[in-house]
């Protein structure tokens, strides 16, 4: 069973971090088929962090963790933080299969989704 | 004519300056025939300045800016400061049309655009 793990910096907005759990909630409720777990994760200044967001998953039984990263531009939180934590989780779940997926900024897609928000505005 | 300023952040990291600016390339290929100028803009830490941009875009000869906030979450930079920085600009051309865009994180693209990431890997 495969899971994704949302992963935002966090904010000491709350109502930011709330928009990142509710994009994790439209995601669970978009992929539920291929992926039955979805958790949201921060890096830091909200919860949970990112290693407390995968101990979740498995805890819901998962084998298959997706890390997606919620970022625009592939700083150093995208080239080593993320994957640092991440990392940290794998030597305690050695079982799990863990993977980072390309943050979102670098999407093919994004053209097509701004060019949405123009079209419908 | 009509003219998309991307706006972004801005950062101390040149790479991540750049990933705007080529999504702005991507923008410019794709959506030339309804906006024939697309310009870069930051708020804070590289060049040009949202206003500076929206200058370049009025020396080009366009009566409408559609300002386009590169941004995740509401917080306060797409709510106060990138209106503001456009707000200052609609003063100085009063006979130019300037709206601010919702920010992309927002987009209902989103979940749709991360569905791809996941399913191209």
């Amino acid at each position: 069973m495969k899971a994704i793990v949302l992963v935002a910096h966090g904010s000491r907005r709350q109502t930011s971090n709330d928009e990142v759990r509710s994009l994790s909630a439209k995601i669970a409720h978009k992929m539920s088929h291929e992926f039955p777990v979805v958790e949201t994760g921060f890096l830091e200044l909200a919860e949970p962090l990112i290693p407390d967001a995968i101990e979740r998953c498995i805890t819901q039984g998962v084998t298959e963790v997706c890390v997606v990263p919620y970022f625009l531009s592939a700083g150093i939180h995208v080239e080593q933080d993320v994957p640092a934590e991440v990392k940290k989780t794998q030597l305690i779940h050695p079982d799990i299969k863990m993977e980072v997926q390309p943050h979102i900024g670098g999407s093919d897609m994004m053209v097509e989704l701004i060019r949405n928000t123009m079209l419908n505005r």
